[in-house]
């Protein structure tokens, strides 16, 4: 087991009819100046869940300003004006309202605020630190898939670099979170789907990380995983099922919130490096790359490692015959037909997307580095190409 | 799936040779007058942890006094000494270096201390709440067991009524816990399983609240189960197995700091309740205590819940013949065995109880209530009599 530290100090409220309480949560610290930042779909105001915000804020007399038409994949630009913005109207705290684009755009407006007069991308190069206090985040989760809601790391996309870039730093946390689960169930089955997919994603890149040892830690992994493949596909047939719904929720809010990590390492995130080149060049929604992404990895890595995949493959889908490695494939296998059954394409064809565009993704993997990334076996362009030639088809 | 809450602010730095960065952790946030509140064998100085303690202590320019000679079922009268000493020299914060008994007392006392002038038992008896604000706690766990390194409760007998009585307040969280699994070698093998133990029935505590439709919450209490097993047989026989001795000390932090609960309900909690008076008049070790009571607990209400029993059974130890209550009292058979392979007693007998000393177990059980107490199965006083009696032989 490695050493590790285990620090989060987001507020999780969860369940059904919460919203009202969002106001006085924001009171309690003596905040009375927000910016909401909403999602780009008619969905908030239409579910109900824009009135029932700002009215909680109302009844709390807290003013706010709205910065709208986040979306998925979000933009630099959006991030910028928010700050601006933020500024300008001597704001004190981020109420973000959606899923993850919008959280992530919350986060990094906090940042770029804290940061000021520099530029927010800055911190995403690295160039210079996030500074230690940052307005804290209100936020109301409207879709479970990213773990934003408690994490510290935020993804944005650079339009101008065609960069989607994560930065992460404790200051980041947000104070409190809302997760109605009752909520989601006017979300887009699709939408739905794919933050299943994203759960398992997050879980795989902890889970296979290499550490061996940590027993523990491994069932852990793997009951997220059933949960999500379990719920998902039960959210399918049946949107409006409150436990399938909020035990899916929970799920992915656990799946990416550090639990994952303790006494192992920080993880592989192979497959997040490339998917993001995908959403980055061909604006390939998160989920959706990633379905297409990690099983071309596990696929390539699994020779050297029979032994995980072998044992991920009998605790998730009950596959017991064959050698490791066998079995370890055969696992991937049941691993892409459930993908296919929660709606997601598992090949780069299905996004319309050839050999030819192969070498322009992996030279968007290495943009800014010239290090091979990845923990259980590091990458190098020619990895990432063989990998996604797996993709293909 | 129930509305919960999850929060804890607890920051746990886990591993090899972390001491040394304790006094760093206070110094960042300008502390530099703290409480050593000290386990009371020599343990603590002969392993080297105190001298390790101090030098980073010394190393940041931190000046400490000394609170020694806590014991298990720690006591009140401690408290208030640390309480006037933490007063009368002006300290900081807390550094409590020991087990549950250390810890607790800390948390008293910084609870005493900001509660001041008034008694610190008014706390625990709830005539007066917490005060918001109380010094922090940068701990150092030595024991594995009770899970007070990332939770906010603190338990204290008051030796003059022989109550021993819970206090539990978000005020409370450690700020910092330092978990050292290496240290925990040289602890009594006894004191190890007796750990297991009290983790298990920790475990136990929220898994058997009776909420249904949780599955993937119920899959990670019989993962904290399985585990604390696991480690806790692997110990008996080989200490010094770092990787055995770390799984254990994370399973126990998990086991209470929360995470079981989550849209599962606050826990039953009759067992503990028992257990707490059995530490009160007999001074029986909070773990023996559980050993005794908690299988007792649960024959005692099996055949009303027959389902839950039947899955522990299953998913713990893979029984799986016979009907649903067959199968749950084979499970608890299952479990009485694993705790007496620990090394602790199952029975009142054991402990030179008889029958005859039941009635004043019940009386102060609810000496200071009229109402029933425990979830699943709402217990009067005639229901800890019945119960008690199971546990006899």
């Amino acid at each position: 087991m490695n050493n590790f530290t285990y620090w989060n100090p987001t507020k999780i409220i969860f369940g059904r009819d919460i919203l009202k309480n969002l106001g006085e949560e924001m009171a309690l610290r003596g905040i009375s100046r927000v910016l909401l930042v909403l999602y780009g779909e008619d969905f908030i105001f239409e579910s109900g869940i824009y009135h029932r915000v700002t009215s909680s804020l109302e009844k709390a007399n807290i003013a706010w300003e709205e910065l709208r038409g986040i979306r998925p994949n979000p933009l630099l630009g959006k991030v910028r004006e928010g700050i601006r913005l933020f500024r300008e109207e001597k704001l004190e705290a981020l109420v973000p309202l959606g899923g993850g684009s919008v959280y992530d755009t919350a986060k990094a407006i906090a940042a770029g605020v804290a940061y000021a007069p520099g530029d927010v991308w800055d911190l995403f190069e690295g160039t210079a630190p996030v500074p230690e206090k940052t307005p804290p985040l209100f936020g109301v989760l409207t879709t479970s898939a990213t773990g934003t809601e408690m994490n510290c790391s935020a993804v944005i996309t650079n339009e101008e670099k065609n960069l989607k870039w994560a930065l992460e730093d404790e200051a980041l946390y947000p104070a409190v979170s809302m997760v109605d689960p009752s909520l989601q169930s006017t979300v887009p089955p699709r939408q739905t789907a794919r933050g299943a997919i994203d759960t398992i994603a997050h879980t795989l890149e902890a889970y296979f990380d290499g550490t061996r040892g940590v027993q523990l830690m491994q069932e852990y992994g793997e009951s997220l995983v059933r949960s999500a493949l379990r719920n998902g596909k039960i959210l399918l047939e049946d949107p409006e099922n409150y436990d399938a719904r909020a035990e899916l929720a929970w799920t992915s809010t656990l799946a990416l919130n550090g639990s994952t990590y303790a006494g192992k390492s920080t993880g592989d995130w192979a497959s997040h490096e490339i998917a993001h080149s995908l959403g980055a060049l061909y604006d390939v929604p998160h989920a959706t790359g990633l379905a297409v992404v990690m099983p071309a990895w596990m696929r390539y890595v699994c020779p050297e490692h029979p032994d995980l995949f072998a044992r991920f493959a009998e605790k998730v889908f009950g596959i017991s015959e064959g050698t490791e490695e066998e079995r370890g494939m055969a696992g991937i296998e049941a691993l892409k037909k459930a993908f296919l059954e929660l709606g997601e394409p598992v090949a780069l064809n299905d996004l319309g997307l050839g050999k030819e565009d192969i070498p322009g993704i992996v030279k968007n993997c290495f943009a800014q580095r010239k290090e091979p990334f990845g923990r259980l076996k590091p990458l190098y362009p020619e990895d990432v190409q063989a990998l996604l030639e797996l993709a293909l088809a």
